[in-house]
Parts: structure tokens; C-alpha cells; sequence
């Protein structure tokens, strides 16, 4: 597969989707990767199956607070300077790089990296989907290390971090980003190819293309975006619904609340709420959970399929809430004990979304 | 000069005064170096005059809440670590370590790796007292970088930080240490043996082992230690006193405050304030301010000569409040920009406290 122009601009409406609410909006990505794509012409995504063992890979994504992402644009400098910061930290050169989140800006700030190093993404990533914490990969399932990472800042400071679990890097990194501005750029998860191949969610880059390109032709040919999606992609509809409440707060630098919607069309006379921590990790019907993390929870507009950041839904939407199941390493014990809902603080367990499993790439 | 345990003895004392009621207790320091002494023999520790221009130093420091440090103790493996990654990521090995302050627990705390590595210490450091940020510094002044600096926890957790500026490393450094548990290890500021002989404060190792056996030998003299450190060091006598109010504050992790006195003996009749900010900063008689930072402004009980550390100073103490001039560096203009009263957000200009000069060492 060739990341090219057109490519990139489903992969950006698939990235935002996929992003389930979170994840830092694409367009910026879009934009950075579109400018080196022109600068050095398309970039290689290779299958994951056919990555040498040998191979030098890492994760390269922005580490930063969302709303400061969107007004601090990030510079193509830093996204390379972080890869290479890492480079020289270990000796030697990346000859792939993957994108740590399926959603989200993360989903394609490698894209700039890989066009100016001349080096192929991987059609995979470490979540197959957005999450808020760094520790919060598929890698950390099987004793993968986040470190040594680095983190570059728009001001010129660099650090090379080596801890000791990656939940430490979680903690340091994002103290270390905030007081460095809130943006910053970081390379993370050194890993060789026979690595990644037992270790991440392999086909996401693409599913984010096809994605994409299923709402951008839906609407070329008048068709309903979200039915597309369920159709093609199968998700599960969780809800159609008008939001009528939303309670959020500001913790800690994360976007926590929740969203109660009024059903309609066929679910009238229902309720449902959709609780966020940046991105949207329960939807609960008439008191039963029907949805939790680590599957995926998007919510986008009825008419359009334009999907809402968890930051942005607000009273008046009319959306449709739709599930999509998390890659099988999720739904392990270890997967769910890492991405459950109870490590983001809801007493709950987990409720899977019944999607069939062939709808979903194989990792 | 050679640091055994008498000298080591003396020196924890006088780093005590020097350390201006701040700087960390060096009781532990004085722990683990008498443990590295004992195990490796005594620690040379030479002139600066005599560094040989090629040689390679850092200053080793820890880096934590004051509080803290007194609970969880520091250990020589992080001490040691901290010296070894900078020294991996520099690619060559240091000749000497240097303390970053001559007072507190940071005048000791190299004196462990020192001996652990076998390479001496140098008579001198970077401050010629204590101060609470990483980039007040005499190499500051000169233009010497802070970075890469090595930031070492006690989890196992290791960063190297290549800052943009000497206050960037403060910042970023500083909330990397509260994200890993408020008590870190540092190598710094590596300097060639030429620049250490521009840039650093001469003579203050062994200014603080002479402070400390002026009170050591008063003391077993039966004559009063306060009186000796006036007589011996120079130190002007600002006032003598009981602590009639202490207001105090925890801002940001500082321990800010005032001391109120009213003044006994010769000085009956009359009130002196005391600010300070982890260190005493500014000192007031009668509404007139006497002495400010960059210049030491000591604390000490009256009949023994004890100095009080500022997070302890209380009602009901009877101490003198005694007064030294800073090295000379801090009272040029770019000196008192860094380090002046409006550094710590007093809207004063510097005051000097008129000490001789030949009572301070060379810089």
C-alpha cells in the first residue's frame, strides 16, 4: 500500500473514527503528512506479515494535552528530531516506524517521519484504536518496553527516558510534558521486527483507509454514512439518540463526564449515557451497561457520520453511538486488566460489544 | 587536602551553616559518605587551581522536596548511577566531581560517588551557599549549560535531559523528580577542568570543614560558637533575638515564609523579619532592609551556634541572625539578576552585608 494524497485523506476520516472521541484531532497529522508526502513523494505501508524479523521499528506519536495540540501546531522537526533523539540514544537507525494509536493525530504523525527518513510505516499500531495513556499498548501485554523513549519539546529540550516499567514512563513522560509546554514530540517502544509481529494490531492503517473511504463514498453517493459504516465495517449500533445532558469536568488535565442521550427513531422512549475520560469508555441503556472499554465506543452524528470528540458533544446532537469490538490481545484477562474499565476508575466489569470477529483485521 | 571521617565531621556542620537554612539536611550525606570513606579509603579533594584543564566534571546533587529527602533516604547506588548515565550517554568518564553547593546535603552527596569511583573532589562548588533551583549557578553566569544532565530515581528510573536553556532543565527536571516520587540523583553541568576554573566558586569544601571546626573546637573550649564564627569567619553579627511569630507557607512545593524577632541583649528594643524561601532571603531591622540574597543570611541558636533550618524555625528560639557576603560573582549585575531578591519575588534591590572580603575564599 502507498500512503499518497488521496489515501491520506480517507485515512484521516478513518483515524478520527477510530480515535472514539479522543485522540487528538487529525487534521493536523493530515496536514504535516501531506506536506512531506509532496516534499518526498508517497510513503510505503508494508503488511505486517512481511516485516523482516530483524527489523528496527518504533512508535512515534505526539505526547501532549488535547486542547493544547490543537492551538500549538506540531512541526515536522520534532516528530523527526524524536525518532532521531531515540536513534542516537541507541546506536542505530529505525528502518520502519509504526504509529502507536490506530486514532487520532497519533494514527498518522509517523507518516512525517517515515516520508523524511525514507523508511516504510507498518500497516499496524499498538492499541487498534485511541487511548490517553502511553503504557496503554498491546506491546505492554507481552513484556514489551516503552523505553528507552524520547521526548522533544518545541523549545529545543530533549530527553532520553529508560524506566523502569512503562507505567513509570507514563507518569515521568507526561510531568516532563507539561512542564516543557504541554506538546511534545516522542519516539517509544524500540522494537525488531519478530517483536512487533507477535505484538501489535496488525492491519489498522488500512482499516482507517477503508473506514474513510466507506463515509466519503456513502456521501458521494447519498447514501447514510453510519449505515455504511455498520454494513461494511461491522459495527453494532448501539443507540440513535439527541444529547440532552452532558456533565464534564476537567481532572488532572483529562476531559471526564458523561453524555445522556434521548432515543429516537427506533430507539425512542430510551436512555442512554456514554461516560468519557478524553475518550468515550462506557455506554450504559436504561441502567445496563452495553459497552465498555477496551471495545470501541464511537459516537457520530446521525446524518452525516461526522464523528464527535468526547470534548465536543454537546446538548442538541443527534448521534448515532456505535460499537466496534477492540482487538482480540484486549479481551484477554491481561487485556482487560490493562485497558478494563476499572483502570479508568469505573467499578465496572467488562461488557463485550458483539461484533462478529471477522470484521475486525487479524493481529 | 584528604576527606576523612574528622574532616567529614566538621564539614557536615559547616555545610549546615552554609546551607542558609535550606539545602537539605546533610546528616545523611554525612551517612553515606563516612560508608564510601570506610569501604574506599579517604577522598582527596584538590585545589581548583590545581584542575587540569582537560579534565572532565559534573556536579552531583540530588534533586527532591526538602521533606522528603529527610524520609526516604538517598542511597549511594543512585548517586553513583547518576554520575554513570551521564557518563554513558557523554561517552567518556569524569576525572573529578564537583559539589553543586557548598551547603546542605548536596556539599556531601558527590563526595560518595567520588570515593565509589576513585577520582577525587575539588575544593569549590557553584554556589558558594545553597540555593533552590538547579540553575542558580555560578556557571550560569559564564554561559555554562546545565545539560545533558542525568536525572536518577529510586525505582530504576533513568532520564537525560538536553535542555535549551539552564531554566528549562530546572522546570522540566524539577517536575520529572515530583512525577517519580520527590527524591532523584543528578549529574550536571559537566564542565572541562579550564571552564570549572572560570566558572566555579573556589575553597568552599574547605570552607565549610573550617566553619565546622570553629564550632566543633568552641564548643569543646567552652567559649560560644557564635562568637567564634564572628571572630574566625568574618560573619557580621545582624542580630541576636527571640522568635516572637513564624507565618509560613507551602507554595508549589516551597517553603515560603517570615520569621519575626524582637531583638535581646544589645539589640533589646528592636524587631528584625526575616524572609525565606526554603533558604533565608532578606533580613529587616526595624522596616530597613539589611542584608538580601545572593549574600548568606544565617539563622543559629545563640549559646550553641546550631543553625536552625528554615522549615523549623519556631517561636520561643533564642538565635543570632548572622550575615556573610556571597562569592563575587553574585554581586555583578548579571549576578544579582539571577539571584537577587526579585529572583525569589521580593520587590527589593540588593543589600549588601558588609563582610571584609579577605574572610571569604578566592573564586
Amino acid at each position: 500500500m502507498l500512503l499518497d494524497e488521496e489515501l491520506l485523506e480517507d485515512m484521516a476520516i478513518g483515524a478520527t473514527i477510530l480515535a472514539v472521541g479522543g485522540g487528538g484531532d487529525p487534521y493536523i497529522g493530515k496536514l504535516l503528512a501531506r506536506e512531506a508526502i509532496r516534499k518526498y513523494g508517497p510513503i510505503p505501508v508494508i503488511d505486517l506479515a512481511d516485516v523482516p524479523d530483524d527489523a528496527r521499528l518504533a512508535f512515534v506519536a505526539g505526547l501532549g494535552a488535547p486542547g493544547v495540540l490543537n492551538e500549538k501546531l506540531p512541526r515536522a522537526e520534532e516528530i523527526i528530531a524524536a525518532v532521531e533523539v531515540l536513534e542516537d540514544h541507541l546506536g542505530y537507525r529505525f528502518t520502519h516506524l509504526v504509529p502507536g494509536e490506530a486514532g487520532g493525530l497519533n494514527a498518522i504523525l509517523p507518516a512525517t517521519a517515515a516520508a523524511a527518513h525514507g523508511i516504510p510505516m507498518v500497516d499496524a499500531d499498538g492499541m487498534g484504536r485511541a487511548f490517553p495513556y502511553m503504557d496503554l499498548v498491546t506491546p505492554t501485554l507481552h513484556g514489551g518496553r516503552i523505553s528507552p523513549m524520547s521526548i522533544v519539546d518545541e523549545h529545543g529540550n530533549r530527553i532520553v527516558l529508560t524506566s523502569e516499567t512503562n507505567a513509570w514512563a507514563e507518569a515521568i513522560g507526561r510531568a516532563a510534558m507539561v512542564a516543557s509546554g504541554c506538546m511534545t514530540m516522542t519516539a517509544l517502544y524500540p522494537m525488531t521486527g519478530a517483536q512487533a509481529k507477535q505484538w501489535l494490531v496488525g492491519g489498522t492503517v488500512s482499516l482507517a483507509a477503508r473506514l474513510g473511504r466507506t463515509v466519503r463514498t456513502a456521501r458521494a453517493d447519498h447514501r447514510n454514512p453510519v449505515d455504511a459504516i455498520v454494513d461494511e465495517h461491522g459495527a453494532v449500533r448501539l443507540f440513535d439518540g439527541k444529547v440532552v445532558d452532558v456533565a464534564r469536568r476537567i481532572e488532572g488535565g483529562w476531559n471526564r463526564g458523561e453524555a445522556v442521550l434521548d432515543g429516537i427513531d427506533a430507539f425512542g422512549g430510551q436512555s442512554m449515557r456514554v461516560g468519557f475520560q478524553n475518550e468515550y469508555l462506557i455506554a450504559t441503556l436504561g441502567g445496563e451497561t452495553v459497552a465498555t472499554t477496551p471495545d470501541l465506543i464511537m459516537t457520530v452524528i446521525l446524518e452525516t457520520g461526522e464523528p464527535i470528540p468526547a470534548e465536543e458533544i454537546r446538548y442538541g446532537y443527534r448521534v448515532a453511538v456505535l460499537g466496534l469490538s477492540s482487538d482480540r490481545q484486549w479481551r484477554t484477562d491481561d487485556g482487560l486488566a490493562l485497558a478494563g474499565p476499572r483502570r479508568f476508575g469505573y467499578d465496572l466489569d467488562f461488557v463485550p460489544v458483539c461484533t462478529p470477529d471477522a470484521a475486525r483485521p487479524a493481529s
